[in-house]
């Protein structure tokens, strides 16, 4: 999976003069005195004298030349390539081995029976252009991971996103899925959530398809030509239902190391309980023609040159047939140290996977050998007599693509150690030509905007910082651009899931940041044998400058966080965006509150059903219970004691008087300050997810929900608990405070 | 042409018993009085009585049974049919004859000569499933009429909708159309801006093709499977520059009568100066699909199973070659006069056009066989010893689809009679399945509210009133919803351009309505062959009930315009209206003062150009001049005054104590209020159009723009004519508020 492009939102002097080249900064570095700030520049401008990209290719060459999915031999290679490189680079280095459920397909048919015969292809054909695509005999076969095996036959219904609002469309037309096959579009969610949903609506099977609307020639010229998905492309990938755990899903909330007490697989709560599988628009296209019954709404076609139908109307009798074997593979983290010179208790952790489901060039070796570059960078710095104060992990996760199970794991299993010690993780993943985008925990925003202030942008004479400001400016609206314009730091985004962030940031509550660049590298190679090395060096980055980018932004905060007086967390901005976010919920129940009295009056006058098409079926829909309303009065409350704590560290932190002793106290209050953002009880309906302001969706998948309890309640009108959940986050972020609070104090000291 | 299909605005009770069928309503009618409003509905009521849907059948399928456009035989037998009828229904009727300049093609070549060969097809195939689509013979076709003849070559570029917007766009792109073929869609703009820009912008030809995002399968099943266009559908139509003026382009501003002094067609103005020609989407493919160049805007994309580019790159070279004979053609209108028992010299116009492109079963006949069973109705009634009041006219326009000649001669011909004569004038054009849809002037719009409050809709339990209104609320934007729920009546749109309204409201200055139902009768035949009787009564209006519904709007309407005490003008609403059109213009100029000062601060500070992908071309806009700040207190004091005197004619009208010589000079001046409206000098760059508050936009062809003067010189930032029509707008708006004074003295006389 890659990381979820996000942007940095940037603030505006409006003036030209911010162009003007002023690297490095001049002011002093947050957690740094006047004079280690001086050193830690001086090691940053050695660290990026250091940089090589033509190890980037390389490495990206290497790495990629073969299918690397779990369990595959070139796999295993992989890892013990670059255990060698981080030993060879001073690194103390290790493979750490789980074993996992990975089922891979023994049989895959898909066919049309009537209206007309039509067998699907289900296969990508390989092109003279791309020199890795004739590696038959080692890639896996479309597929997604964790789909339940099946022999189905049934009609076909168009299902557009397959989200939960799609099937309120549907119901209003009178059409069900019952007992069908549901055909969906990539698109709109995470793909784990429309077969979930699909089969919570009674279909016996998902199809997803690739539209070339969304992904394929409506967006640009197809592969080999251009970048984008062809007919045949398809999007591998998992469905496993990571909203609810991501990790093996035979071996919940624990490490699946040897001996470990496994579930049988069909008793795993996020194995799908139907068949699905994605196939390409060229397999999709027959099906979808034949489709009868009413025209689907505008917003659902797609690229496609026929009209589109919802289905359920006519027979198309679809044969779906699925099976898998189940078995239990080996997946090999590599994990390489170097142990802080004064304070080996406190790590930085890196993390990129290396797992990917086919070639992977861009997904995730392009993220990776920027991660690789700046270890063998900081190993060559190390030999130089130089050693961070902290401890730097660097790791390189296998298992990410079917469902984050290398970190995952590591996390399960290390649990109590990583709760300790870890103060920060950084997570990449894939990576391109672009703009800046970063996402994490907001009490590190203004550090890392710090960082993004200090590296060149490749293409132009900005920095990276003020290239992401500029394009948020420029294409913001009115309001995100005059707040860009205003605010001293760019807005980073909150993290839902799709990488290795996940079991860091929401399982175990470490601040963690999720970087890469992109906007500039589109394409449609995503999980597809088409994403290689010789796509990607047409198409991706091909100078790998952005890589060398992605190894100083990543580099710079690793090293500035290892070597940091203290560390350089900060809970202004992170207040501010709690503000945003107890604002939005309220304007959630407001609005939800107007638009359902507003939808009940127009349902009892009779208006709804007298505006539709008497010739086309409608179903009015129930009224709904009137929305009440909540009491966000403790989330307020604590949203002010928050700001006051936040602003009273704010004017405490920067004392340069501070004994070794009391700084190492206040670390250990600000290492584990996120850790206050969670709850041992965790989320409804999923209590791995404890984190109380970040989590995936529960029916988006990797979309963020921020406050996910409160916010998940009210878009279920589940009003008791949406109040008991007002209550929870409150309390947590009283917690949180009173952590601010012992911090500011401890900073005041000598 | 259609009327552009524009829906009423509604108000809302917020109980159920709205609902409740209470027709006809018990009020007393507008400009009637209690008594002569009982015998008012009765005497609709037996009009309503005498309409037979089976004269609306009858009569479509004659007048559609063969093409009967300018000059065919066929139009010629129409008007000669519908003469007879109306004499037979005992009305005062005759033919008047034009004589039209109307191009017909002679040579119609497009082909691509490289990188491929490919000779377009040019014509639209008959159909098993449609009757008349076999008459090849009488058939004109496929043309756009008043193109330029031409013979050119060139490279292909693809200019989307063909606004000025879209060059802009291009011109960013470092793109010119500059001596090539620009290819534009249908959509966006009436169609004779796209050929008109075109050259402006220096192109040597263009082509406008239907593309099926918008006209095609994306829309729906395609026919004659369905309603919408066939890869070989191709939309005829005008290029005349109309929004010059419309008419025959030799005899401006004059009738074409006998003897008239005529323009060489080579020097005549509306004459498009380059070739043009409407293509089939099956005709563009091949086009479209080899344009290299930059991919296309995400908004520029169609349904055609492509990657858009936008050419200009590559050698994709169009031979185009396009010569008419030029012809003076008769043109037959038909004027059925039943003159008023008393108050012969005020009269009521209803018009509907006759001409079509081909068959034109559903433009215009579907509009035309509603007014003549209400003209066939009024006969009958006033048979029976009824008369109107006033004068009703019936008319039956010939040459509207080449550029509204058959209305446009006449009301230059009968100018003076008709300024002084015409109270209101009527039209309607298509008409189909769906909701009521009004647009005209605001003077009357409270009293064609109250019609429609009136008149039961053929396919729910409501009135045709409230289900439109109820379609407001439902599709309705909140702030839109919200007014529509709280406003008495439901707003008319204004009226632009696109049939035969345009000489009557906006050269003669005489209040004008435009009604039709719509919204429930998609599909694509406009303009095509396949416009036909079989299309109409599969997809139209298949039991013509919503022909005899606007026979009961436009029949009412007209009776009460007819036979009211005093003619049922009101002020509020047009206050009201203008009040939010001045809105519109002050909310403009700031818009675009704080877009200007943006746009130009993202240019000088770099930041445009820094966001641009430096591997695509680029080329800065010019920075504009700032916006000033517009002195808009003249036509703020104007509406003031104008709120003012439409309250007093408000709080004086409805005495039932006038005498008969009263009422008559009242009548007067409420029958020539609209007159105040218009100046003589008109438009700037157009003459011809003298009304000051709504025009067809100079670039947009049909679409309104209401203050026109004002609004467009803003839009071109021509800051000087700004000001200067913000006092022409406000000295009208002063003398029509100084006739609703008189009005309203009067109207308190006894």
């Amino acid at each position: 999976m890659p990381h979820t492009f996000v942007r940095l939102f940037f603030v505006f002097i409006a003036t030209v003069s911010v162009f003007a080249q002023s690297l490095p900064s001049e002011k002093v570095l947050m957690g740094f005195s006047a004079a280690s700030s001086a050193k830690q520049k001086a090691l940053e401008a050695k660290f990026d004298a250091g940089l090589k990209k033509e190890n980037l290719r390389e490495w990206m060459k290497r790495l990629s030349a073969r299918p690397h999915y779990v369990g595959s031999p070139y796999g295993k290679e992989n890892a013990e390539f670059m255990l060698a490189l981080f030993k060879s680079w001073g690194y103390d280095a290790k493979i750490e081995q789980f074993d996992v459920l990975f089922p891979t397909p023994k049989t895959r048919v898909l066919e049309m029976t009537a209206p007309e015969k039509f067998t699907a292809r289900l296969e990508e054909p390989d092109l003279k252009e791309d020199a890795t695509s004739n590696q038959k005999n080692e890639q896996l076969p479309t597929y997604n991971a964790y789909s339940a095996d099946g022999d189905v036959t049934g009609d076909a219904v168009y299902v557009n996103y397959g989200v939960p609002a799609d099937y309120e469309e549907l119901a209003k037309r009178g059409i069900s899925v019952k007992g069908k096959i549901a055909i969906a579009r990539y698109g709109g969610s995470w793909r784990g959530i429309k077969p979930k949903v699909a089969a919570e609506n009674g279909a016996i099977a998902c199809l997803i398809y690739s539209d070339p609307r969304d992904d394929g020639y409506f967006q640009g010229d197809v592969y080999p030509q251009g970048a984008y998905r062809n007919e045949h492309g398809v999007q591998r990938g998992s469905v496993a239902d990571m909203p609810v755990f991501p990790g093996d899903p035979t071996t919940p909330g624990v490490g699946s190391i040897k001996g470990v007490k496994r579930l049988d697989y069909k008793d795993a709560k996020t194995v799908m309980k139907i068949p699905v599988m994605p196939i390409s628009y060229a397999d999709a296209l027959p099906i979808l023609r034949n489709l009868g019954g009413a025209v689907a709404p505008a917003s659902w076609r797609g690229a496609l040159p026929i009209t589109y139908h919802l289905g359920g109307a006519n027979a198309v009798k679809v044969h779906f047939k699925l099976a898998f074997n189940w078995d239990i593979k080996p997946i090999y983290n590599v994990i390489a140290t170097m142990r802080g010179a004064e304070l080996p208790d406190q790590w930085i952790v890196r993390g990129n996977h290396h797992d990917a489901w086919v070639n992977g060039a861009d997904d995730p070796i392009s993220g990776l050998v920027a991660e690789m570059e700046e270890a063998r960078v900081i190993g060559e710095l190390a030999k130089t007599g130089w050693r961070p104060k902290r401890t730097i992990v660097y790791a390189a996760w296998d298992g990410e693509e079917p469902g984050l199970l290398g970190s995952t794991e590591w996390a399960e299993t290390h649990r109590a150690e990583l709760k300790n010690k870890v103060a920060v993780y950084i997570n990449s993943d894939s990576n391109g030509r672009g703009f800046l985008g970063v996402g994490g925990s907001h009490t590190l925003e203004k550090f890392i905007n710090e960082v993004g202030r200090n590296i060149a942008d490749p293409q132009t004479k900005m920095t990276v910082w003020e290239r992401s400001r500029a394009q948020q400016i420029v294409s913001g609206s009115a309001s995100a651009r005059k707040e860009t314009m205003e605010r001293a730091d760019l807005r980073i985004a909150p993290l839902g899931s799709g990488s290795d962030y996940t079991p860091f940031l929401q399982h175990l509550g470490i601040a963690s940041l999720n970087i890469g660049f992109g906007g500039e590298d589109g394409g449609g190679s995503y999980h597809s044998i088409y994403d290689s090395f010789d796509h990607f060096t047409r198409f991706g980055d091909p100078n790998f400058d952005y890589g060398i980018a992605l190894a100083k932004v990543c580099g710079h905060a690793t090293l500035r966080l290892a070597d940091a007086d203290v560390l350089p967390f900060e809970f202004v901005n992170f207040a501010d965006t709690v503000n945003q976010y107890v604002a939005e919920v309220v304007r959630l129940a407001d609005a939800m509150r107007d638009e359902t009295a507003m939808t009940n009056q127009l349902i009892s006058s009779g208006m709804l059903v007298a505006v539709q098409d008497p010739t086309q079926k409608y179903v009015v829909p129930k009224t709904e219970k009137a929305v009440p309303n909540l009491d966000f009065k403790p989330l307020q409350n604590a949203l002010t004691r928050l700001k006051e704590s936040a602003g009273k560290y704010q004017t405490a932190s920067g004392n340069t008087q501070m004994s070794a002793s009391a700084r190492k106290s206040l670390d250990e209050i600000l290492l584990k300050s996120e850790r206050f953002l969670t709850t041992d009880a965790g989320l409804p309906r999923r209590d791995w997810f404890k984190h109380q302001i970040y989590a995936p969706g529960f029916y988006t998948g990797y979309g963020v929900k921020t406050l996910p309890g409160v916010r998940e309640a009210i878009e279920q009108r589940d009003w008791t608990e949406a109040a008991r959940q007002i209550k929870i986050a409150a309390e947590t972020i009283e917690n949180f405070a009173a952590e601010i609070d012992r911090a500011a104090a401890l900073a005041q000291t000598k």
